[in-house]
């Protein structure tokens, strides 16, 4: 596969490859603006200021900055080419310590670099090697997200009413993202979605993320508050949920945006199907199940004040503010990885899995497992 | 019962009975002020600009007002204390025409003038008996707040979590309010609750309002976004959920806020009781079921950009912002009201009261109805 970049794509490399382009999504969802980025220090404000976000997209910027870097110094000596290198690589990877896909991305372009090196080839070999490294790491993630988005699609009926939360979008991954893929996909196959999504407080990355990049993809898109989604499941017009995910247990237990759980429980209420869509590598067999997955607390400051004009809770009182939440195995229909869709008893299909892929080794294109 | 004032009720006379002193609910949570009125266009002002809001309590101020301007006209000669006071009355209506306490307390205050003038009373005589109504309308709806506190209370225990939902406290009532009733009831009898409120978006009436009555009630309480209360029933945080009505069908199926559905599935997967509260006039036996309540549809900027320093959602995405849901009956546990608490099987339990009122005409005082 060859990258055809879209002005839609949150991070895409210039036509001359000397820059890489991405959408400020701190500005999103009142600007569209691009950014381009040549310079270290612009990479490293980049990721710092959020700019850009989301794990696989930040590995996919990271991919490119060390191949626009190792451009830059294509006519120094072997030796400055690699500590100049190894050192911008050090500096990106301080941005945003936390972020695997950045470290890992940074390491897969120096491994890259000292395999290249040593092995013989020049200095603009190696850099030419390294840019496209980068476009692999981005093609890899778009093809991973085009796996899920047909298995996802493979679900859903033209016409369906699909309930979202969160972002779980090509803003945070690449092309088609998680678990929206099979709406974008669809819509480029015709399909007509009537999408409703969760503003998803406090962040609200619903109202602000996944209501741009549907409006942007010509799918229609109604924002709702978080507690409206009852109502709307009563009233007919929701035929299946679509969340992404941040790690799913041995068991099938999965951990996601605040929220997610009650979502789930409603849907089982109203006996509409909850599809968790993710890469098969957020799967942990290592986590047996939720209760093993610690909740992370973030700043009461999100819900009282962030956004507002003033304070909306009055001082002195308590906001508590759990970053996600984790929906029990037995309130999820099917989990749609990028190796095919697992059905329940999930931790029987999850074990199935990874034996298989243990034992054998090989790329599996199973549907409706177990 | 005579009337002690506090400075947290949300209306109240002022000491020398020539005035009406009101905490601006326009101003909350930022800021805790009073207005003291005495002149009509103050009065007006004050319902239009909702710093005098729910039901209830705009019907006590309404009382209050027609009887400060009573005060003012008993040295006029009666024809004109009775045209003065009636067209008062009118332009009092015309600030907030749907408001059905509003025109329901003008009325009575009216009709007692009209019965009293022509049974021989004079004009101060009919002022102070008007001023002596107006406490009665405040009294009325406290003994009505305590009594629905009273039975709501002996269905918790001491050290209870409790999750609301929206604002059903004394701002919207009287002293008591009719959902936080057992709550504030409950403090001054020494019991200790961990309270957590539902935001409540798009309008926020958990975070703004409820919080602020509960801390100023020295009761502790956590302000949540509404996606969070599945993740707090799961840690065992809730032992009980206190909601309002707005009306209340023959069947039991209850119409709330928007949001209220949502919990009560959510509380009836983790086993969690779930209370509605609320005046006893707030069955209607005339509406069968939910189905035949119609459910308000409200401006879509209240999710955009209402509160926030800049519109949240993109332009070109709708939002979508019904008022309220209909809580099915299945998954009510009791409804507290006034007259008593009534369970399930709802239709006959209801039926019941209604034809116990009907045949006996007495003032019902029993327990856990049916």
């Amino acid at each position: 596969m060859a990258i055809r970049y879209k002005d839609t794509d949150p991070v895409r490399l210039s036509k001359d490859k000397h820059s890489i382009i991405i959408i400020d999504q701190t500005k999103l969802p009142s600007k569209v603006e691009y950014l381009e980025i040549d310079k270290l220090d612009d990479m490293y404000d980049a990721i710092k200021s959020l700019a850009v976000r989301g794990a696989p997209c930040i590995g996919i910027f990271a991919g490119y900055c060390m191949a626009i870097l190792a451009r830059q110094y294509k006519k120094l000596p072997a030796d400055e080419f690699v500590s100049r290198l190894k050192a911008d690589g050090e500096h990106l990877n301080s941005s945003r310590p936390t972020a695997v896909n950045l470290s890992w991305a940074v390491k897969r372009q120096l491994d890259l670099m000292d395999s290249s090196i040593s092995s013989g080839l020049t200095v603009d070999q190696t850099a030419t090697r390294i840019m496209s490294e980068a476009v692999a790491i981005h093609e890899e993630d778009i093809m991973m997200c085009m796996r899920i988005a047909e298995f996802g699609l493979s679900l859903l009926n033209d016409g369906d009413g699909i309930l979202t939360h969160c972002n779980a979008g090509a803003l945070a991954t690449s092309r088609y993202g998680t678990g929206l893929g099979p709406l974008l996909l669809g819509r480029e196959r015709g399909y007509h979605f009537h999408v409703y999504t969760d503003e998803t407080r406090p962040l609200l990355q619903g109202a602000r993320l996944t209501a741009f990049e549907l409006v942007h993809a010509g799918i229609e898109d109604t924002v709702i508050c978080d507690n409206m989604a009852s109502l709307l499941m009563k009233q007919g017009k929701i035929q299946a949920v679509l969340v992404g995910c941040d790690r799913i247990a041995a068991n099938g237990d999965t951990a996601n945006k605040i929220g997610t759980s009650g979502v789930a429980i409603i849907a089982k209420h109203y006996g509409i199907p909850f599809y968790v869509l993710g890469p098969y590598s957020t799967i942990d067999v290592g986590t047996p199940d939720g209760d093993a997955i610690e909740i992370e607390e973030r700043d009461p400051e999100e819900i009282r004040s962030m956004w507002y004009e003033r304070p909306m809770a009055p001082k002195g009182v308590k906001c508590y503010n759990p970053a996600f939440d984790v929906t029990d195995h037995s309130l999820i229909t099917a989990i749609i990885t990028d190796k095919g869709i697992i059905k329940p008893p999930f931790e029987r299909s999850i074990a199935q899995v990874m034996n298989i892929k243990k034992s054998s080794g090989r790329t599996m294109h199973f549907r409706r497992f177990s």
